[in-house]
């Protein structure tokens, strides 16, 4: 798997640094990404201080490092679908029995549209995975309700944008819009959109947050009607969408390394962290002024920026703690940078040290925060890219799936085919289904046939195993 | 009771008004405020669409229109938190029985300053009454650790004075800062301060908000301790301090009257609705471009503005629509206006009619908004003043709390006079308790005697009934 080596070669590396930074800072992760991801991934939301374990099985207390994700990027979704004339609720945590069986509901005039920031809780559960699978989540719930089957087509495929921006340009995450097939999609609604994203480590598809038509159905079962235009009782179109704190795990998963969390600059809550590295005879002051007036001032300009002024701990300390934390730029400031009126940046996402002149400190430190968020998408899009493979045949898609592809094939689009491939793939690593149809197809020519069946092909669809 | 009395006199004239309109639109509340006061609390906040009842007892669902106040006090609140360095997280919603026994944390270096906005549940619980007295709410919770208690006393009333802006400045409800006696303060913590709102019609205090000085008691039973400037381990001091949706019942019921909810401007997610009235001759298509023009120039403008363009609905019925949901600026265009270049704008806190020019429309909406919300407060305040009573004796506080007033008297702060005041007014009305001893205090003269105990006094409380 060639994304999957690249990102081994550079593990290599940083691997090696690592364990000199071990011994010398007692920080620094024990599994290596390649080797181990699965206690890599749990080692890294607890280093980092995104996570904290709880005696309840699958609950996690998030942390502010955690948390701050989660607020950023509800503060990009929220004010969009407030301009969408969305409005927020809140509902009771608990059910009654009775409304579990059957909401008797009858809503008269047209139902508004509706959504809200809530905590979810299953019952029956194995395997928890911080963020990605808990007992317990954060998620934003929408539902809305329209007049005509096109306004809710309409909005599924906006709301879908709004979750690939929070994945591609806040958690710099590559992902695959798409629909789900029938056998993936919400039980009871029409159709199912979704963006997928794709871990390498793993070969593993992420649904990465859902958008449905649910159609009529539930209107029809509850009653929810409207009057129309011509005065006549008409029964809605309704959508359901959402997406959860799994976004956080899948950046983590994407963007991390043997470091431990890299954080893409448009969701860390802190984005530069200034470290004053004070040596015996300098001018230890003047230094410590320095890194308060580099804060200060890219503050000022909109950067979030902190100092780690802590004299308990070194220079060296102070560099991993912020590595394993993720921060995407650290300014180091010494005695020589003094002298020279500039700063040292280094750049979390590939170690690059750039010397930053004092008078340039906004506009460079801006740029690199930007050239941070990019080559992070880049290469991740990169891996991910390289991980996808087209197969014709049963036989090239078994392979692919062994080397843990994300498998784009032609497909004959029948439920019986895909629990056939789902049941022909079952084992330890779990079955593989379908990903999602992607809304970008490739040319399908005259006489495809399906990968599974043998069947003329009706569309190209993504296959792997999932989280 | 004069507060009361005078909220009387209004009552009537918009009770007999919203009969006729009642009438007319099918709308309206069929209690009254002074009448039945706990039936009208109920008619207001699920007909002006805040809450609806659910089948659990004392869950309700918060529907956009109160949620929306709810966001505009957090919309406020978490910045100011944030700039005093404060970091949200999040808590599982479950906790295990060993750890509800005694959590053993050991927490290693300085504990963070942490902030969450969450969901409570209560589960022993009676008499629910929505936002003021429910099985579940939501509140922001506050946990702090500082390196003193110099800094610790400080922010207790930092964070007091955001909940006492939250009341008066967003909410417009006077409030009184002061200090909770030791039987009413947070068990285990130090001390206890809050804000505390009055309602006349009922004659109780409401706690409105806390903020507790937690003193070392938990850090001492959880070992919360931090390596101090001299590299010693010392215990940090803590505090906590919450508010809750409870905020939002307090508005109502002191703003509330008889054609329904008023909201103060600030926390009104439509400050102006906009309502065509167009006459049969007249320029229909005209009118309805002037209400749209508007609505557009008033929200270029940052005022909070929309238009009730629903034909299936007469003016009239959205008059008492809008006014039962408490908007506080009405703007009607008619015909005239049309024709006069002008809108009639209508208060919702006491009916007065302005007509605007278009040319002045921002400025002058603006004006009267900040007049709308300085009145209301106004008027809160005086008959929330005319409700305060001050007494020297027994007799005099006993006449007094029949009279549903809030009582300042002269205390000795002794724990068991503050018990055998609650056992000698034990009724069907409740007891009496101390609701805080403000932090103004009047005069007290050398030799003044406790109300209650005659022993010597050494503050001035105010005491009632309360929620």
């Amino acid at each position: 798997m060639a994304g999957s080596e690249a990102k081994n070669s550079g593990s290599k590396q940083s691997g090696a640094k690592k364990k000199e930074v071990k011994k010398e800072t007692g920080l620094g992760l024990t599994n290596r990404k390649a080797d181990n991801f699965g206690e890599w991934y749990s080692e890294v939301v607890v280093n980092a201080e995104m996570i904290e374990y709880y005696d309840i099985s699958g609950c996690y207390i998030l942390r502010p490092w955690a948390m701050a994700i989660w607020e950023i990027m509800q503060g990009f979704f929220d004010p969009e679908i407030k301009k969408m004339k969305i409005k927020n609720c809140y509902f009771p945590l608990f059910v009654s029995p009775g409304v579990l069986e059957k909401e008797k509901e009858h809503v008269e005039g047209f139902a508004p549209e509706v959504a809200w920031w809530c905590n979810v809780v299953r019952w029956e559960f194995s395997n928890p995975t911080p963020f990605i699978r808990s007992r317990e989540f954060l998620w934003q719930e929408g539902h809305t309700a329209f007049a005509t089957k096109e306004e809710a087509d309409t909005e599924v495929l906006e709301i879908l944008e709004l979750y690939r921006r929070i994945y591609e340009e806040f958690l710099a995450v590559p992902v695959i819009k798409g629909k789900k097939s029938e056998m993936e999609k919400f039980a009871g609604g029409l159709y199912t959109t979704s963006v997928e994203a794709f871990i390498p480590n793993t070969g593993r598809g992420v649904q990465g947050a859902t958008s449905h038509c649910l159609g009529q159905n539930f209107a029809k079962m509850f009653e929810i009607n409207f009057e129309n235009e011509k005065g006549e009782k008409a029964m809605v179109w309704q959508n359901s969408w959402a997406y959860s704190t799994r976004t956080i795990g899948v950046m983590v998963m994407v963007h991390g390394d043997d470091k431990g969390l890299v954080l893409p600059p448009k969701v860390a809550s802190v984005q530069v962290i200034v470290i004053p590295v004070p040596y015996k005879d300098a001018n230890t002051q003047g230094i410590f002024d320095a890194c308060t007036a580099t804060v200060n001032t890219l503050c000022e300009a909109g950067i979030r920026a902190e100092s780690d002024f802590r004299d308990n701990y070194s220079p060296g300390w102070k560099y991993s703690h912020w590595e394993m934390k993720g921060v995407p730029l650290r300014i180091e400031i010494g005695p020589k940078d003094l002298a020279n009126k500039q700063a040292r940046a280094v750049r979390r996402d590939n170690g690059a040290k750039i010397d930053i002149a004092n008078d340039n400190l906004v506009e460079e430190v801006k740029k690199l925060l930007d050239t941070v968020q990019q080559n992070l998408f880049d290469v991740a899009k990169q891996k991910r890219d390289e991980c996808i493979q087209v197969v014709h045949t049963w036989d090239e898609f078994v392979q692919a799936l062994n080397q843990r592809k994300m498998i784009l094939a032609p497909w004959c689009d029948e439920e019986e085919v895909e629990a056939d491939v789902k049941a022909r793939t079952k084992g330890e690593m779990g079955a593989a289904k379908t990903l999602c149809s992607p809304f970008d197809q490739p040319e399908l020519p005259e006489g495809t046939k399906c990968f599974a069946s043998g069947k003329p092909a009706k569309k190209w669809s993504y296959w792997g195993r999932s989280y």
